[in-house]
């Protein structure tokens, strides 16, 4: 795969990475970053993540082979929406949001003929943000998720699976509404428990939270924010699995009440064996 | 600070450390490793954690100057009992459990005069067993809790503070509950939460678990027996915790169900703060 114009919208971890890799690898021949901070698109040229910065969306968008979307979730549909009446026949985009169903569904009835857009979800990056934190290596090895719905087009979903082979990511294909479901417990369920314990936690036991409470809670550091918007856009199932952990609880809530070792030790063991089965 | 004899009852990740610090430190003139299974002994021997080996738990305590019981929370009281007897005056005896409240009354009413027993719980270990991952520096910089009680004798108390600051460790000195209570949130609720998270994976989805599902789960990995233990030793404090957890989620809940991002937003920066502040 050789791309023209690679556009990346939003250059922080992820787009950062993005073009970091698209670049070392030669995958595009040219890399637009575009984004409403100037300092940021700066930093991200100075570390060789773009070869030219934009502050104009639409017109990076439109000048653009493939653009991907790097931006917050609850920004996706709109800069996409915007950008797309200008875009050229051929033009690919995609995302790499967090959360699929809301926005393939505010996406998709809105695009001109002949531009299409696949989502995205590389299964990568950390609680930490901006191009600072950028590798180039971030996708390498990596899980990501591309989505097909009844109107995604056969070809442009090829496209987007070899884009993010080539820059070192394996690919599974699922539908909008499985990955939501899905990520709610593998992602957003965890984000959520971690930043309820770090919540918790006062400060004058902070001295006494050791490594265990912060592997626990490091995702909480995430950007609040951004966090905000992904709880948003998949209300229904985070809600969902919230009542599933809740109801887990109270299982060994009721064992612990009643003292059975047993039981206690049964439901123990299904997290140790759910956890095992990860490796490390 | 020169022991004579060190014994240390159980020579897995933490006692099998304790016997590297110690020998590396030269904090014994010898150490005695003493336990149920002569494998793991002379595992412990190989890896220059023990000079010597004893299968007789009463006879290896008895003539150690100090011995370290760091057996599961749910043996510790009984070995202690059995050994203290036979101990000369003057024998400082202490552990490495992680819970504190349960033991301390029942060990201290039992005690032959002379004989001291002073509870300690370094905040140090992983969800790993076995004298096959001890390593000489795992209490290097970090902290151990000791504990004073009304019958804690301040000799003992300050010898034992000297034994952790010799192999590396700060120290702080609470109460037991006190110990107990704080523990219940910086290490058995979220014992508690990863296990959950784990235990709720589907095998279908564990391609979807990230380096965020990892870390949250990672110490869901200890030994189920172990935490049953601590969990039926500390119960009223993770009670307790459990339900200021559940409230907790509870707020988050109602601020997702009502689509109130103001709502969201703080409960998520809550977290986000408690977790910066620990730092890495």
């Amino acid at each position: 795969m050789r791309i023209g114009i690679l556009t990346i919208v939003g250059v922080g971890l992820i787009g950062g990475s993005l073009g970091l890799a698209a670049r070392q690898r030669g995958l595009a021949v040219h890399v637009i970053g575009a984004g409403r901070r100037r300092e940021s698109l700066e930093q991200a040229r100075q570390l060789g993540a773009v070869d030219e910065i934009s502050l104009d969306l639409d017109q990076a968008v439109r000048r653009a082979e493939v653009a991907v979307f790097c931006t917050p979730v609850d920004q996706i549909a709109r800069q996409v929406l915007s950008a797309a009446p200008g875009c050229s026949s051929g033009t690919l985009l995609t995302d790499t949001g967090s959360t699929k169903a809301a926005l393939l569904h505010a996406v998709e009835s809105g695009l001109p003929p002949g531009v299409a857009f696949v989502g995205s979800h590389p299964l990568a990056g950390s609680e930490k943000r901006g191009p600072e934190h950028a590798q180039a290596h971030l996708f390498q090895g990596r899980l990501t998720i591309v989505t097909r719905t009844a109107r995604t087009d056969p070809a442009a979903l090829e496209r987007i699976v070899s884009f993010w082979q080539a820059l070192g990511s394996r690919v599974q294909i699922l539908d909008p509404q499985e990955h939501d479901r899905a990520l709610a417990l593998t992602s957003h369920l965890p984000h959520l428990v971690a930043s309820a314990l770090a919540g918790l936690l006062p400060p004058e036991l902070r001295e006494l939270a050791a490594t265990g409470f912060r592997d626990t809670t490091r995702v909480a550091s995430g950007d609040p924010s951004l966090w905000t918007g992904i709880f948003k856009q998949n209300r229904a199932s985070v809600l969902e699995v919230l009542d599933r952990l809740g109801e887990h609880l109270a299982g060994f809530r009721a064992a612990l009440e009643a003292d059975d070792s047993a039981l206690i030790n049964d439901w123990l063991a299904q997290g140790k064996r759910g956890r095992d089965a990860l490796g490390i």
